[in-house]
């Protein structure tokens, strides 16, 4: 898994290719709340300019709860994008 | 459809509740560049505190190309959330 946060995007880029030449044949992106349009720009990227045959194979959201204290919870949104080759 | 932006993320839930209410059963949320994480807030928020039946039925993501000038194209990516009652 690929945790993609506000890095310049060519970072985590870089990251997938080196997955993928270790021999990863899938990899799944995940990114939370204002990370998450990077996150997609990450895959689109790859897909793009570097594996014209890149699949997406699923894209899934959700929340997370983050506890601040003992009376108030925080939701975050998060995106995982599955991404095979 | 409905196109999801900036303005506080109860704008766009009540646009759905309307939608629903006038006898929709599915809804396309659709949010570009930075607006993404905004539009996935909307369709958990729905989920969470409207309607805890709501189905995530599709996420898709693709990129729109927007002409700049004769030489300069700019991507900017989205994503589309189709959810249903």
């Amino acid at each position: 898994m690929v945790i993609v946060g506000k890095k310049p995007k060519m970072r985590y880029v870089t990251a997938c290719i080196t997955l993928f030449n270790r021999g990863e044949n899938e990899i799944v992106l995940r990114a939370r709340g204002k990370s998450i349009s990077n996150c997609i720009d990450v895959a689109l990227l790859l897909k793009k300019s570097f594996y014209s045959n890149l699949k997406i194979k699923n894209v899934f959201i959700g929340y997370d709860e983050a506890e601040l204290n003992e009376n108030r919870k925080r939701y975050v949104s998060f995106i995982e994008i599955t991404i095979s080759r």
